[in-house]
Parts: structure tokens; sequence; C-alpha cells
């Protein structure tokens, strides 16, 4: 997507093809640094550290480290060194297994010298096969905008969580492609940005991706959708996935249920973007899915830029106060006004989600 | 209430009878510190850069203010200038002009030389008062705890948002006085603390006075009050309000509509605990309470203890993101399930609030 007019990725083969660039995402929204990967242990730590972020993005950067790791020593162990490596990064990672081990795949029946250019292309094509998916998310999400546009004739107001923008992903981005279609569409639109405590993603990136494509957005708490909706001054709401059961639960960042219900409450369309393969088919009920307990220093202390221009944390709590930090929660299919994926939308529901992927 | 086994009230006269202490509470949770009034413009800034806060407290430090004020001149002209200083250092307070007029109401049919003694008596008596009832709604909301703990036989949690502690009034506070009446009655119990954004409340002040009377707790993100009750981990909400309508709407910090939402989601009380002076009997719909809109600023920074121990403020936001502010939001009567007020609990309704007041 653009930065201030200049189209970027958020990983990319350089113009040597023998290195990888990428946005270091720790640095923002403060600071705009490109990082070069040149070495499968680079990615791996550029993983491990966040410096890359997002289950895509993490896939994606990934299935690049593979070919770093090639270009050094493509032998039948370098590549089981390398992915077992890379895997380890973020244990947790779906989309990271899935796409070390499509690499893995196509890779292993190859002679160990074709493996380099092989590598270099699947790699390519993970993030290709990522930016169209991205891509069809937002046309089909375009539609639900247009239709209020065409309904209220002035700017609409968008609500979103945590980040589900571009920087999330290789390209386009989730619950945020629809937004940037609407903009290309010219289509007058104003997002409004929960900041989404603790880790504070809205703040920092979705926030700072609107600001960089020039979208007119507001920061707000988590506290306020609520009242917004309650004033008349949300139109839609859109957020993004971690993992939609069978039946359409939708387990999101923390604070995602809140505002589903405030949406229904008041009548507001709430829709979660996802491609299909943050589905969990094995699974119907969302209580199920276990959530992650994440540091409570995430809690207690807030990272910003200082007067002097360094980024510090500060803590906000006294010495004395511990924290919970439940990383996610889910929310029932009931609050979900419908499903914004790769092949349409849908109800969320079993019958729904099977109209769509049969 | 207690700071590690001592007890103190927010605001005090010294034993030399003519000088006033009060905790600053710009200055928690990281640091204690007293401050002495000694001139009625002492006690006008102290209520004009927050020093003091909370209805109840601004209205108790007004009517020191009057009498450190009489005590230097207590001439007529003497009386209404320091009560029109006062009542200018935060014009929107309603206890502060309500403290004011009690004084002056008082004092004025009085020789002058009478004054500076008849003011530390009233001023003394507003102060009594505001902890009576403090301490009356805190006795009534202890049975719904009590309730609580004889169904469950094991420690009862209790979700908060804001501060309505002792912080906010003379002693005891509002809703959680009912918490610090159940831990003198011995009941197990443990605090959810919402943070409160954007100015931290919670995180500052619940915490602090939780933390300072050994009350176990946990600071949480705002976002994650939704979870812990489809968790099962939220026996019961208490919150403040600034302002219930006649017919039980709540208006309160910014946030509350969106726990009341979650709590009649998952069948959690929800509590909201008042003293009767915030009542406003000509208004039956909360939806037509102004909100204060107040400084982005409050969202765009965080204030906390840096590393080298000093209290800096860090920007979270990209330079070029605007934010919205609103401070309060109105929760509905119909999911508040009741009132807890100095006079008993009742049903957030015109009829249950004319059973009590007559």
């Amino acid at each position: 997507m653009n930065i201030n007019g200049t189209p970027w990725r958020t990983i990319w083969l350089e113009a040597d093809n023998r290195t990888v660039g990428i946005i270091d995402q720790t640095k923002l929204p403060h600071h705009f640094e490109i990082v070069r990967l040149v070495t499968a242990d680079d990615a791996a730590l550029a993983i491990r550290d966040m410096l890359v972020r997002g289950a895509p993005l993490i896939g994606a950067a990934a299935a690049w480290g593979v070919f770093l790791g090639l270009l050094a020593d493509s032998s039948d162990a370098a590549l089981e060194a390398v992915c077992a490596k890379l895997i380890q990064a973020r244990p947790t990672a779906v989309n990271l297994r899935w796409a070390v081990e499509r690499m893995k795949t196509v890779l292993a029946p190859l002679p160990s010298q074709e493996r380099p250019d092989a590598a270099r292309s699947e790699a390519a094509a993970i993030c290709e096969e990522d930016v169209r998916v991205n891509e069809a998310i937002g046309e089909h999400g375009l539609r639900l905008i247009e239709e209020q546009y065409r309904q209220k004739g002035r700017p609409i107001n968008v609500l979103t969580h945590c980040n589900a923008g571009w920087l999330a992903t290789v390209d386009w981005g989730t619950a945020l492609a629809p937004i940037f279609k609407a903009q290309q569409a010219g289509i007058p639109l104003h997002v409004w940005v929960d900041e989404t405590r603790p880790r504070n993603q809205g703040a920092h990136l979705t926030a700072w991706e609107l600001a960089a494509a020039g979208i007119d957005h507001h920061l707000i708490a988590d506290n306020s959708g609520g009242h917004l909706m309650r004033q008349g001054q949300v139109d839609l709401c859109i957020v993004g996935t971690d993992r939609t059961t069978a039946s359409g639960d939708v387990c999101n960042k923390i604070g995602t249920y809140l505002k589903a219900l405030a949406a229904a409450d008041n009548g507001v369309p709430f829709y979660v973007a996802l491609p299909a393969s943050t589905i969990d088919w094995t699974l119907d009920d969302g209580m199920a899915i276990p959530i992650e307990e994440r540091a409570e220093e995430e809690v207690l202390f807030v990272a910003g830029l200082a007067e002097d221009g360094s980024v510090q944390r500060v803590r906000i709590a006294p010495e004395q106060t511990r924290a919970a930090n439940p990383a996610f929660d889910v929310t029932p299919a009931r609050l979900v006004t419908g499903l914004i994926t790769e092949c349409g939308i849908c109800k969320a529901s079993k019958k729904g989600l099977l109209g769509l992927f049969p």
C-alpha cells in the first residue's frame, strides 16, 4: 500500500535477488526503518523479535527465510535444519508452519543445485497468493461500504479494532483492505481507530497505515466505541480474526467482543474480514479455543515516544499491583453480521460458511 | 481508609487548627505526597490543578478554602471574594458550588469575628456528612457481596471501572465502599481493576487504593472485562456515576456502557453506587446529558514512571494522527441491575428511585 504516495509491501526480494527487505515494525509508528535479511538466521530473528508480525506476513517471511538458507547451503541436511529453525521462531503461528512445510514439500524432491531458484519462485508465489486473497477480501468488503455510501450520501464512519491492515500481511491487509479499496474508489470515509490496549496495535500500526495512506481517521480509547455507536457516529465495524470456527464464532484481539455487543445493541453492522485459511473447520464452539495469557508487563507498562525523541516505556500502575492479560476473546456468531472472505461475504454460521466453501 | 495499616482521609484540619492537609493526587500512584493548604488561594489552586478531584472531595476542599480565607479576613467583602474565587476553580463541578453556597448561607448572617470558628465547624460538618453517606453506601453494597459469598463460598470477584474510591470523596468512596466494608467483614474478595483509558484512573488511583488497603486485585486493560465475564470470572460489577437521571440512566466514565452490555449478556449483576446528590431529578433520558469532549492529548500521550524514577509522558500515536476523547458515556437503565444509595438499594427506574426518595 501507499506510504505518502509511494507503493510498498511489507516484504520483498531486493534487486540483488539474494537478500530480502522488510519494514521493522517494532519501530513503528515513530520511526520507519528498513531491515535487509541476508541469512535464514536473520529471517528467524525478525520473526521471533516481531520485526514482522501478523500470521500471513510471518508465513511469507519464513518462506523467504528458507530461500536465504538454501542460498548458503542447499543440501538435504541444510534444508531440514533451516526449516526446523524457522518453525521454532514462533512455534504457535499456524501460517509459519504451513509456509515452511509448503516450501519443504516443493524443494525436497529437487536436486540440491535447483533448490535456490525454486525456493525463490515458491516464496514469491506465497506472497503473490497472499496479496490476491487480501485484495479479493477488499473487493468484497468494498461493496458494504459502497452500499452505506449510497444510502447515506456522506462520509462513511468505519470502526476497527487492533491491526488487521497491510502490515499484518504482504499487502492490502484483511479488515483494512475494504477501506483502502473504498479510498481508491473515491468514497469519502473516516475511520475510528481503537487504540487496542494493552499492545496498542491500533495506535501504533493502524493509525500509521491510515496516516501514511492519507485516510481520515481518529484514534480513540477502546472505551469510546460504544458511546460513538449510541450517538450514530459509526456506520460499520470491520475487524480481523485469528481463528474462526466452523459455526462462525470469531476469536480476535481482546476487546472485539465488547464492540460486537455495542454494535448489536445499536443496530450497527459488525463484519469480520478473514482469509479462508483462518477458518478452523475442526471446531464449532469458539469457547473451546484456548486463550493466550500474555505477560503482565504489557498492561503495567506503556511504550511511546519521549520528549527527547527516544522510545521509552513508562509504568502506569503502582509497584505492588499485578495485572492479568488475556490476549484474545471470542465473539459469538450471533453478534457477527457477516464474514468477508476472499470468496465473498456470508453469514457467520455453518450454513453460511459451507455456502462459500462447500 | 487504610494506607498500609494507617487510617487516612483525603482532607483534614491539621493539629494547628489553621491549616488543611491533603494528599496530592496528581503524584499518585508513583509518589505519596502531602500538601498543606494555608490560604484560600492554595485551596483554589489545589482544586484547579486537580491535586484533589472527585465531586465530593472538591466540595469539601472548597468548604475548607472558605475557612482558610476567613482566617485572614472575615469581612463581608472578603467572604464574597473568597467564595467567588473558589467557585471559579472548576466551574463545572456541581458539588463545588453547592459546598460554597452552603458555607456562605451559614456564615453571611454572622458577625465577622464569629465567622472563622463557624466556618471551621461547617467545613468539618460537610466532611462528616460525606463520610456518613459513603459509609452507608458501603453498608448497603456489602449485602450484595455477602449474598454472593453465601451462594458461592469462594472469593468473590468484583469488576470496577474508573475510580469511585475514597480518593474521590472524603473517605470510603462510592463504588469501592462496599469492597472496603467486605474486607472489614472478612469476606475474601478479588477486584478486577479496569485501567480506564485515557486518563488511567483505574491504574493510577483504584489500584493504588486497593494495594494500600491490602485488597487482592489485578489491573486489566479495559478490553478484558467482557472476556472475563464470559469465562465466569466476574461475580459482580460495581461502578460509580457522575449523574443519574430520574429514570435510572447512568452517566459515568467512558467505557461503563460496554461493561454493562457484557454484564447483561452474561447474567452478571451490574450495580451503580451513588450518593443521592448525583441524582438529576430534572432529567429522564440519559441521552440528553451533554458529554464533555476532552483534549486529544489525553489519548495521544500516556504518563507513567520512567526508568529513572521521574514521571514522564510518551506519545503512543503517529505525529499526524488526531484523537477523539469523549469523557463519559450513558448506560441505559435497562442494563443496570440496581442503584446502591445511602438510603438503600433500588431498581434503576423512576419507581425504584421514588421508593427510596419519595
